[in-house]
């Protein structure tokens, strides 16, 4: 069970074994793009769904398909690609397992993850990573080389990483083509919950919302949706699976946040309510501001 | 000032004189694909905005720049495509001094444009129409020819109608290449409410609620959008001037969307809260159901 290459003192790109556990959108997608800029490595997959494992086959996403979680211990990088409660759980797990590999993951909550390893005797060989990308279908099937490219790789409470194994990330990011940034666990969450958790949290109550209205009497009325529905409820689409621990593990910055929306919502309510059209014409004349600066960012990345 | 067709009795396309006032993206739109479809018909438009009547011209969207609204009033057919409570004041002004021409409307809402002239002497010279296309962009310069195609064009209240004024509608709006629906006014104002309405409130809501993170303490944190939230808050570039009023307009039906939505984001939030996960996860399950369906319709059609 002794690495090919002893990781955590030199990351050699080449030949490495890369274990990839979770071969789903985030996953299948590193696979692809690691298989593309680096033919001589090999990528080990592991996926607890038979079904996952079928079509990350038939994709042609993996060198070998795993059959036991512990066969990922050969690799020299384990990369967890699961839901977040998956890695939580299995984070440790490996931590306990590993000589010199390096174990790094995706996912979208950094705290809870790092606390749970913080005294760690191997927490230098884990470096906390959440990759800003998605879309809004998952599994295998879903997953492309370019997810990553010219998109943020988030790094988090690197201090606490080896510095080759960092260094070895630095490298493994570059090759997904993606840029990275630091920022604090805590912090992450946070803002996290109001760049994505919110925007998904809000997609699956408009889409909850529209379905009520049909069932109200308005028939059947999904069939007349237009382009900015479709745009608004896009990610209404996404698995709970990968939702439902997000949601959970971020708890309170999503009590915090879902206040503030519904706060903004009944702002806007008031201003109709009171015929106030001075106060709704600043508010969305403010909210242009705001998407103008998210789009102008968005499109100099 | 006697129209050159008398319209409301034999409606010819060709070398028709097409009055448009509202020369934004909606009004735009219609004038480029009428010119492409029928290039003998003459475009006449009018926009109060300077701005507006430079773009026009600018972009080529009208054969003639009217000086005054009453010019248009040598049209054979009178589209008014401007915000929906202009369109309210502008509608009886026009039906007061029309003699065979007809008029029809882009209007968001239908039931207080009907019940304005619902007495009116010339109810049947006007067709009340709702084109279910748009963008995020407006003005003249975001016009494009396609943009009702295989869209919804909504007519509403057609048997208030004059026979040979649908009969015409009916064939501008083929022309346009948007597909017809017949909607009842009050149905209509409703199902938009929960359709269109809500989305662009929700993402005026969204943007604002980033737009607080920010300044409680976290920094610049727009950058790090990625793809889901920008789609999500794509609506929140529309413009006040054609949404403070239908959401006036609108506001009873806006008023119990809200409420709704607020319901089911108080749901989720309780889910979360007392770590539900069961049932945050059937209503996720449920929403990716809902949202599967609207896609496999806007893609049927």
């Amino acid at each position: 069970m002794k690495p090919s290459i002893v990781f955590i003192t030199s990351f050699k790109l080449t030949k490495m074994k890369i274990g990839i556990s979770g071969l789903g959108l985030i996953g299948g997608s590193i696979a692809l793009q690691l298989t593309k800029a680096n033919p001589e490595c090999t990528i080990m997959g592991y996926d607890t769904s038979k079904q996952h494992q079928k079509k990350a086959c038939e994709a042609g996403l993996v060198d070998q398909l795993l059959n036991h979680k512990d066969e990922l211990l050969e690799a020299d990088l384990i990369i967890l690609a699961m839901p977040v409660n998956a890695i939580l759980k299995m984070l440790p797990y490996y931590l306990d397992r590993i000589s010199n590999q390096v174990i790094t993951d995706t996912g979208s909550l950094k705290h809870e993850l790092c606390e749970a390893v913080a005294n760690h005797p191997r927490r230098k060989n884990y470096v906390a990573g959440h990759p800003m990308a998605g879309t809004e279908h998952s599994g295998p099937d879903a997953a492309k080389s370019d997810l990553y490219r010219d998109r943020y790789w988030i790094l988090s409470e690197v201090d606490k990483s080896g510095e080759s194994a960092l260094e070895g990330m630095i490298k493994i990011i570059s090759l997904l083509k993606a840029h990275i940034l630091y920022i604090d666990p805590v912090k992450h969450d946070e803002q996290m919950a109001y760049l994505s958790h919110l925007s998904h949290l809000s997609s699956f109550a408009l889409a909850t919302t529209i379905n009520k209205a049909e069932k109200n009497g308005n028939g059947h009325i999904s069939h007349l949706a237009g382009g900015g529905l479709y745009s608004t409820i896009r990610l209404a689409n996404s698995s709970s699976s990968m939702w439902t621990p997000i949601f959970n593990m971020n708890s309170n910055n999503m009590i915090n946040c879902i206040d503030n929306f519904i706060d903004n919502l009944n702002t806007l309510k008031d201003q109709i309510k009171n015929r106030d059209h001075d106060a709704l014409t600043q508010q969305i004349k403010k909210a242009n501001k705001i998407y103008g600066k998210i789009y102008n960012e968005k499109n100099q990345k």
